[in-house]
Order: structure tokens, then C-alpha cells, then sequence
């Protein structure tokens, strides 16, 4: 067996439970008496993740809020964190961000494990959460007629990711310091028919989503949000549109909407950015680009995984993807 | 900052929740609606916990097992597991490994993340339990005058650690595929006052119990319950015996019994051995042993993290410790 889709295939058997949804999704959801509760799992890899200069402080951050979104694409409100933790050399600084992104959230953390170990150091987080919605929006409910959403804005990440790659002083914050979308998430949850985070791309995410739908997605290239960071940076022509778009880390929320509802008359969190960057269709499993109503080419790669060894091909998987 | 007791005390503050029990236990124990969610996170981490020449299988099977033991000492029923992976070589065969338990125990996996990365390898896994009884039993409740039992037989996981690090062809099983004593856990929480699993040595953990629940534990050594192979190999004499409750890995369950509860007299699983070994008393936190009535010293080192850096000093530790 090679390969990390050929280990995820063999795992599948083990993950029969409903609650698993197939490895395919998000986050597990389990239905425990009367509540749900959303489970997640992370990890981040000294070289494949973060770089061994990585301020310990933004592996924690990252650690947290990249879990901490994938309960947010579910609506779910966060009740805690368990750590594995691999003991180093500048813990505290560690412990330092921990903190930080903890109580930005409020959320506790209730246990986990500690040992030595590496270099390369790996860290893994869990986050457990309660559905305030149900059903639990999934990734595979979108409808035809659906329109197509993102909240935030794309872009910034990858501007972040290629400064500290390139040793260059741009802001890197978007990339180090995602923000997790929970206020967001939990105003959605009910009106949503499917919900993800975008971590890999817009683009990739996005077939993920018509893939577990059974639709076609169709993305208006020159709909999407992007930020001013990066269009000051790269502009917002077409080739700038597919880059933002087939880039990934920004975390932000791409969600399914029947046609009937209209965000702009939804009562959402202050400075809540959602924008209608496409639609859904029958007629079989397909992602489609257009811009400016001209119809444009899927690029070769849809999707970008941040990877630090990136030239090893794609380093990191959730069970089935990062989303 | 350096050492894990430190890096451990200063996550203290980020786990005020009740659920995270201070860090100092076996699992979280989160009340959600009318049920009582048990949560545990432990690691493997290649060189530390696992030789590189270790059977991925017999990995696989004891990350998932040391979980479960602590859902066991929670008396809680386990509904799934999420999996923390990174992908090496012999994938298929860690896969086999993970059928083999999750089957044996009939626990789901819910998902989870893979991660190029390593060597070394690091495995983490989050063990998802729902409490059968309330309160959960807690490490901290035995009472002056309980009875301290344990369930199963000490000294077997030791013997097979010994014969893996010498290369005999001894039987190592006891330590590769560590048993985790779910049907115990659950007969035997609505009786006990406090529960625990033993993974560090008994000595060790009896005496975080002593601390935990502020009393006094006394051992009687001659009656500590030995493994028909230990005694075969090693005796049964006071050395032998105090090598058997300082060593570890056995994952038998310490718990303390009120005084008018007679573990015979219970409807316990099949073949289960339950055996009384001490007692607690009010008067200070210690830990102290008899052998035929005659008082004992303490040894040096109370329990042993079976850790294949040993010379590096311990290991690996839970949050608060790997019970």
C-alpha cells in the first residue's frame, strides 16, 4: 500500500458508524442523547507544516484555530481541546500562543498528552464541540438552484505563506494566524444545505463539496472576495482571481444556500463578509469557472496545500482531506 | 522553562473547566445535556514508546488499547476513536493492527488526520467514551477505610518489554497487546469510590491515587496478584514483588471499595480476578507496603515509563501522567 488516499480507502472499513460520515467530511458527528457533538482532529508537522524556525507561539495558534474551524464549517460552539505534545526546546513560547488563541475563543483545554520526542516535533489537537443546529450541516447537502458563498475574503494566506518562504518582511499574519469563522458558522448552521472551510483552495474545496453533493458547481471567478492586501499586491485580474482561488489556508466558509434566501437580508455577526461567488446545478458531479461570462479552464492544480516539503508532493491529509 | 512538570503546570491555567479535572486525571469527563462525555488523548512517538523495528500492528493495537483503559477506568462505554496519523512504510500492516483492535473492542473510527513526516513517526489517537454511571469515578474519591483492589495481574507486560529490549524469543504479547478492561471498568464503576488504570507501575499510581484522593495507601505485597508466567520466571518473593509493582504496562484497573462491599459477593464479568491489596486511611498522603506484616521501604523508583529512551530519563507523561 502507498499513498495516503490508499491508507485513508483501507481505513474506511473501520469507519462504518454514521457518526464517521464516511471519512468524508469535516468533522465526526456523534448524536449523544439529545445533543450532537462535533469531533475533530489536526495535526501539524515540524517541516511538512511549520518550518523549524516557526514561532512556537503561531504553531500553537494554528494548531487551534485550524480545528477550531472545521467546528465552525458545523455550527458547532466549542466546548474544549486535547493536546498531544511533543516537549521541546522553547515551550513556553509554545504555551505562549496556546494561551492566546485559547482565550481569544474561550475555550478550555481539558487534557491530552505530553512526550519527547523528534526532531521533526508533531502536535495534535481535538476539538470537541456541540451542534447548536440540526441537522448538522454537512458538506454533501447542497442542492440545485443553490447559490454558492464564502465568507471572508481570499487571498491574504498565501501572500502570508510565500513572505516566509521567501524571507521577504511582508505581513505574514493571515497565514500564521488563521482566524476560525465560529460566530459565522453558528449564524449559518440554520440556514445552510452544506458548509465546509476552505483550507486547501477554493477551487479543490469547492469539487469536494459537488462531489458529496451529487451536483455541479459553477464559481464566477470575478465574484470573489478578495482581499486588499492581496489585490494591492497582485491585482484582481483572471490569472490573480484563479491563484487566490487555487490557494488555500485563508479558512474561510464556503456554503450552500437555497435560492430563496438572501444573506444581505440575514441577520449575521458584525462585519460578517459573505458573497455570492457561484451556484449549484444537476446534471452531474463537476466544478466549472467563469469570469467576466466567459467560461475559463480549470487550472491544472485546483488546490494548495501549504506544505513546507511541498516538492514531496502533497504532505498532508485529513481522513479524506484538510477541510 | 524545561521538563514536561513544568510545561504541564503552566497548562493548568488554560484547564480551569471541571471537565478537564485539573489535568490530573485519567480522562475529561464532560457533562453535556443529561450524558457524561469521557475523553482521552495519548501518543505514540517512535524511539520513545516504540522501537522502529516494532510490528505497526502491535503499534496500532496498543495506541488504541492504552486509550480504552482509561474509558475502562472511567467506567465509560467507548463510542469511537479519532486517529492521528503519519504515513511511513508498512501502512497496510498498521491498518491490519487497527481492524484487529477496533474490532476486538467494537469501537468505530470517526476520523481523523495523516501527516507525511518522521522518522521518527508519531501517532496520536483520541479515545471518545459515554460515562455509564455517575458520578464518574474519579482518581480522587477513595475514602479512609475503602478497600484498594485491583482487577487482573501484575508483572506479564514487564516480562515481554525485557524480552523485546534483550531480543529473546520470550513471549512479549502481554506488552505488545496490552488488554484494556473495559467490562471491569463498566461492572465495577457504580461500586467503587475511586478507579484508575495502572500504566506506570503500581506503586506509582497508587500513590497519585493517595494524592489525589488525600489519604493514605497501604500495600500488602505478599497479597499483590502476579501473572502465572511472572512467577514462573522471577517467583514471588519480596524482590520479585516489588519488581512486578514497579514495573508497568499491565493496565490493570486500582480501585478503592467502601469497607462493606465484598468484591466476591459481586456479579463481576467472566474471569474477571479481582484482588484486595491494601488499604486507605485517613492521616496524611502516603504510600507505604508490608510484606508478611512487616513493613517494607519504599523502592527508589516507584514505577518505570517503559520507554525505549530510558536513559534519557521518563518519557513521556500525561497531562499530569500515562494513566
Amino acid at each position: 500500500m502507498s499513498g495516503e488516499s490508499a491508507f485513508i480507502d483501507s481505513l474506511k472499513a473501520l469507519a462504518q458508524h454514521p457518526a464517521a460520515c464516511g471519512l468524508a467530511d469535516d468533522a465526526a458527528v456523534l448524536e449523544i442523547g439529545r445533543e450532537a457533538i462535533v469531533l475533530t482532529h489536526d495535526m501539524l508537522v515540524e517541516g511538512v507544516h511549520f518550518l523549524p524556525s516557526a514561532d512556537p507561539a503561531d504553531v500553537a495558534w494554528k494548531l487551534v484555530a485550524t480545528n477550531l474551524s472545521d467546528l465552525a464549517a458545523k455550527g458547532a460552539e466549542p466546548l474544549g481541546v486535547l493536546l498531544g505534545f511533543m516537549l521541546g526546546e522553547d515551550d513556553a513560547r509554545f504555551v505562549e500562543g496556546l494561551t492566546e488563541v485559547l482565550e481569544h475563543y474561550g475555550v478550555p483545554l481539558l487534557g491530552g498528552d505530553t512526550s519527547a520526542g523528534g526532531p521533526p516535533r508533531a502536535f495534535g489537537l481535538t476539538g470537541i464541540g456541540r451542534a447548536t443546529h440540526r441537522p448538522v450541516p454537512p458538506r454533501g447537502g447542497a442542492q440545485s438552484g443553490d447559490g454558492v458563498y464564502l465568507t471572508g475574503a481570499l487571498g491574504a494566506a498565501m501572500l502570508g505563506f510565500e513572505a516566509l518562504r521567501d524571507g521577504s518582511d511582508a505581513d505574514s499574519t493571515a497565514y500564521r494566524r488563521p482566524m476560525a469563522r465560529l460566530a459565522e458558522g453558528l449564524a449559518l448552521a440554520p440556514l445552510v444545505s452544506a458548509m465546509m472551510d476552505v483550507s486547501d483552495g477554493l477551487l479543490l474545496d469547492a469539487r469536494r463539496m459537488a462531489e458529496a453533493s451529487r451536483c455541479s458547481i459553477a464559481i464566477e471567478l470575478d465574484r470573489l472576495p478578495l482581499s486588499s492586501a492581496f489585490v494591492a499586491e497582485r491585482g484582481q485580474d483572471l490569472a490573480a482571481r484563479l491563484f487566490a482561488a487555487s490557494g488555500g489556508d485563508d479558512y474561510a466558509l464556503l456554503l450552500a444556500l437555497p435560492q430563496d434566501i438572501d444573506p444581505v437580508t440575514l441577520s449575521l455577526p458584525s462585519r460578517t463578509r459573505i458573497t455570492r461567488v457561484g451556484s449549484l446545478a444537476a446534471g452531474g458531479v463537476s466544478l466549472s469557472l467563469t469570469h467576466a461570462g466567459e467560461s475559463v479552464k480549470l487550472p491544472e492544480r485546483l488546490g494548495f496545500e501549504h506544505a513546507w516539503n511541498d516538492d514531496r508532493g502533497p504532505s498532508a491529509a485529513p481522513m479524506a482531506d484538510r477541510s
